[in-house]
């Protein structure tokens, strides 16, 4: 594995509380020459397939040996476990829960996952409420000073992971769904950008989408374009506007797609 | 006192004016190895014990040598006093307005305490409106290459305190009130963690509250639960949800402790 | 030109998405010794105006050299062309949409303008729709190795500018307008601070304001008071309170102005 001082946090906790200065905190306090990025700390309580989705679409931006933490953790203080995950090019450490599972079957590697066990690495005063102070934070902090997972805890095959809901194509159908609002309001399916040039018409909540484009711009008044986003799926967007809005569509809203 | 590059913000500037951006640029250009970190910038408007106790919860996991700077100041511009304490592991930037003295007095040292004075370790170009970059961030870099609090202004032994409101015991029962609401709405009481075993039943807003549990997710439904938080008080709340929202209640809030 | 670590950034993508934590995972790539600030990314949404007024007012507070990287950018993958700035003390980058005009402007020098050609300091993917990831990050980073702006695209003459709206004086009277409003609620005017003393009285919506302050905290109650502001112009603000608010007044409200 490649060496990073860079260390990233995903959580749910909002920036209104310090919780995610408290964290860095206990970070810089175990390795002073870490560099800290905010992922970001405004996933939707309790989300684990935003967060999910959030760091896959981020984490592989980073220079390779980056350790990822990532927090959203409703199960925390329960008996839930917490991993740590090296996929030979970056590093991850979250509650057991499905939230690094996205980013490291995307990696498409042998992923060596350990549970979290060795208390030598964890605060030594442990609350059952603040697992991103008391584990998360310390654990990646010595992954960032080269300590092994397997020091951390013990290897384990089984973890929990959550999918991104598969697009079901039926001759020239497929049904899909909305995985994914950014904060534009733009709607992500789970249409694949490869698949792009087969599209002829999107269905969306009674409305039909076949203007194809390449930017944003594209789209005139409250027309619904659809085309390839950032993150590797096609999106729904309005130029100028929440698509979201103008559809009235929330994250899970079905799709139809006709293919050529 | 130890020396640490890092340099923590606390303010409620916000994040959509450059402000907390300014003054990191002002500490950059003082000190260009700080290593800054963010607690918050969303202390409610003017909210001085809020920020007293965000930064009281926070400033003691970061390294020794660490300088806190913390800007809640409604009296910008007037005669209120800017102060620097040095409490030996710890030293704090701010105005002198009780924003630092919960985390000063949990040290439990004899502090020394600076009223800001000689004008070489403030900007040259001093508004009347934003003290934050022209007196604490200057301030705060200079502390952090090092310079005495005794250089920066004269030795004081008054300065403007807060008080988090004590719990009134009588006999087997109690008053106490809501100190603070996280963002997860969990209702921080100021009943200190270390009388959870002698915690019988809490009454608030005419809801009896007997369960006393270990973490979050050992409530259900709407059920709300009494658990030692990570702050070293005890807090109210409600598993996925905000025990704020539940039941109607504001800072403030009084609170009926029962005890055995 | 000075050698500067740092890097700002000022976007309108918010922090919900990960994309700033994309651009910085792409900087730290280029130049893992890089320190990244956020001045802010909280601008509206598409709103060029406000995107430049900030820059100008918070550029200028960090060291000579630094590179500040500015993205808001409606017309993202459409054909407007990327540039990079050398005003002599800054290095800027951003869309040529006027974002970076009012900065550059107020440096006062003769700025050598580039439009971004040269695909080897930017990603090789390029998306149509993210351009903060695939070119401004990297062009940014590489500016802050050293690299020179005539070796990443051509010198031009021509680049977008955004002006602000001139106070229009005839004789003891003038006409202006709020060209900002902060997150107080304080309604920043375009009557520059040299003017103060010649104020006589300021009307906005009916209201007449001639109270001449100098800081906040000298209004009582809902009454309006003129100050000088951190930002070098003339703002309307109430104490503890949001003078957009209590007036009613939005970006653009016209102002009059009486003169002695």
């Amino acid at each position: 594995m490649k060496k990073s001082r860079i260390i990233t946090l995903l959580t749910d906790f909002g920036q209104k509380d310090p919780f995610v200065g408290v964290m860095k905190g206990v970070i810089y306090g175990i390795n002073p020459s870490a560099v800290i990025v905010d992922l970001t700390h405004e996933i939707s309580p309790q989300d684990i397939f935003e967060g999910a989705f959030d760091l896959m679409q981020a984490y592989s931006y980073f220079p390779h040996g980056t350790v990822h933490i990532a927090v959203v953790d409703p199960g925390v203080g329960s008996k839930r476990e917490s991993i740590v995950v090296d996929t030979g090019t970056y590093l991850f450490v979250a509650p057991d829960n499905g939230l690094v599972s996205l980013a490291v079957k995307n990696e498409c590697s042998e992923p060596v996952v350990c549970r979290i066990k060795n208390d030598k690495y964890t605060l030594k005063e442990m609350s059952t409420t603040f697992h991103g102070r008391d584990i998360f934070a310390p654990v990646g902090a010595y992954l960032s000073r080269g300590v092994k997972p397997e020091k951390i805890g013990d290897k384990t095959e089984e973890y929990v992971t959550v999918e991104i809901p598969g697009l079901e194509i039926h001759g020239n159908t497929a049904s899909g769904s909305v995985i994914h609002i950014d904060k534009y309001g733009n709607l992500i399916t789970n249409i694949k950008k490869g698949l792009i040039d087969r599209v002829r018409k999107i269905e969306i909540k009674g409305r039909e989408i076949t203007k194809i484009r390449s930017y944003y711009k594209q789209g005139a008044g409250d027309e619904i374009i659809a085309l390839t986003g950032s993150t590797g799926f096609i999106e729904l967007s309005v130029n100028e506007k929440s698509a979201a809005a103008v559809l009235g569509a929330a994250k899970g809203e079905e799709i139809r797609v006709y293919l050529k």
